[in-house]
């Protein structure tokens, strides 16, 4: 009997064609040799928008359902006006596939620079809520432009939708040696959302008795985030703030080129989505400049995801040996990217 | 002509009472010889809730009104419920007070420790709206309780608000020598909030020629906090992103015991208040373990915006002084006050 993987390709924008070939590479070297790697590529992004003025036509997220999982470089250009390609398309994506688990690890790998001094053991994921909060385009803004303006912003929470990313994190780090898991909200100021996530939180971790629990402020957070990292082994919040503690997250563990996430709905409804936490860096475009590795870890996740968690762990060891052996030398992405694939395949 | 100084004292819970006692020590020391220092205990916090169930009665900000500014010292108790004291004093007396700037300096002082490798130059402040955003208590849940629930937080944004803190930012950024102002928000997410920040502050730029700006997303504005802050010279921003980024500023430049702010109306409509960005630490409470450095910069923050800036700079190089010659013996909250004043009087 064969197995097959339908995955589908969203290269986007700047660098991301560059990584996503690097990351399908070791994905075909990572992949149990009964399963048939099918991609179907997606024409999505900034030159999409400018040739046709459109983002994510119906027709191509209904064609997107089909796959079993997303493969996604980045998305975004300066030319394109801030927001279009963020809520128009990425944003869309996450919501119309209901992506409520946004995953995104974080670990401080061998040989690998970090701002922090003393070089903390860091080794955490941030289960970061995907599909509410101040996130779901919920606002407007009345006499727009002139001197009396007023401008909103919802921030939606439910029941629902905070209860099923907080059992998810209970799940995982219940699964994870340390079995800690922290809250971050802001239930000092934000005292709706903030009570209606903190009840939740401790009404489902009675059903945790071996997971130990704390909440922090998002603003304590980002302290103990350059302070005391290592004493994070599971974090569970908001879209906003996971958005910005992730991104931190990144820069104190060697930077966005190694931040790997997954826009995961654990049900299986949809498909989930994969993606380096980086941005298209224009700059750098087209230049053999850019890091694989997030890709490459990305694809880690989307394997863990798919059931194949032996082949997963197989790339994140051969990133590790190879950040590891990485001695200040450039490469270029390909160069890692072959690196990669040779550890994989080895 | 003798002249004098009505300071409002609010003490406040856990080491609170400790660090505003050096505080006014070093005030008394710093006030040019003619001006008159009257002060006004005002006994509100955990306790005083405790005891009568009031946070602010309105007899009390009616009085506090007639302050020519306020020294707070912390705010807080875990054995008061979440948001109570938040709520019902602190962003009650901000937002009676249209305290629109809060105003936070950070700066990397010699021999201070900080978990940022290589020691970068770090000499920023953040221009922290205080009277908008989602910091305005709109919002409300449904169902509460119910997994049915649904709880909403509003962001509220004026364009009367926002340009306000703006232009404030660019006076300050046009009279530092740098003159390089950076707008952080989330325009690409919160699109509404986002364009009339973005607007606002494209349109004030044009009669700041020379100062330089620049924007950032928040959860880039992070990653930046950490690998390269000395790029900072002024920041604005939304009330919420800059309770976040204050809390990694002070964190980044030697930790939060030595994080002054001022939530600063520059109308004099009503009085201004200072106050260290720590908390009230119950812990280490009565203990005497509590650096009173912060508190004593706010006096410093305090003194410039009632007009001695000569003397704020005063306390400032005393702090400056005093951390050069730290040499990790431990010292009591009353030894640092002591250290201090000397040096101011001196
Ligand atoms: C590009 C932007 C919409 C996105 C977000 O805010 O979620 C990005 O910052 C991320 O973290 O994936
Ligand atoms: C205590 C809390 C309400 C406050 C805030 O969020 O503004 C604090 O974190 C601060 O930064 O002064």
């Amino acid at each position: 009997m064969s197995r097959s993987l339908n995955l589908a390709v969203i290269p986007g924008d700047g660098i991301g064609p560059e990584v996503v070939a690097q990351g399908l590479k070791v994905l075909n070297a990572a992949l149990p040799q009964d399963v048939k790697l099918e991609t179907k590529e997606y024409d999505l992004g900034a030159q999409r928008w400018h040739r046709t003025g459109e983002t994510l036509p119906d027709q191509e997220l209904e064609a997107l359902k089909g796959h079993d999982a997303i493969l996604l470089g980045a998305i975004g250009d300066p030319s394109v006006p801030s927001g279009v390609l963020e809520r128009g398309l990425l944003l869309k994506l996450r919501f119309a596939f209901d992506h409520f688990i946004n995953l995104r690890p974080s670990k401080l790998f061998p040989n690998t620079a970090t701002p922090l001094a003393g070089r903390p053991d860091i080794d955490f994921v941030v289960v970061r809520e995907g599909t509410e909060g101040p996130y779901t385009g919920n606002g407007g803004s009345l006499r727009t432009g002139t001197p009396a303006e007023v401008a909103t912003e919802v921030s939606v929470n439910t029941a629902y939708g905070v209860e099923r990313v907080v059992r998810d994190a209970f799940e995982r780090a219940n699964n994870r040696p340390r079995k800690k898991l922290t809250l971050v909200h802001k239930n000092n100021v934000l005292v709706y959302a903030g009570h209606l996530w903190k009840n939740t939180f401790d009404r489902v971790a009675a059903e945790y008795p071996e997971v130990s629990t704390d909440y922090l402020h998002v603003d304590a957070a980002t302290i103990f985030f350059v302070t005391q990292p290592e004493r994070f082994d599971v974090i569970v919040t908001d879209n906003l703030f996971g958005d910005i503690l992730t991104d931190l997250a990144a820069a104190v563990t060697g930077g966005i080129g190694l931040a790997a996430s997954g826009n995961v709905n654990p049900t299986g409804d949809f498909p989930s989505m994969f993606e380096p936490v980086h941005g298209s860096a224009p700059d750098i475009a087209g230049q053999g400049k850019a890091d694989p590795t997030a890709t490459v870890l990305s694809v880690a996740l989307l394997l863990r995801h798919l059931g194949h968690a032996d082949r997963a762990e197989r790339i994140e060891a051969a990133v590790s040996a190879d950040l590891a052996e990485r001695d200040g030398t450039a490469r270029t992405t390909d160069e890692i990217g072959d690196a990669l694939t040779a550890r994989v395949s080895g």
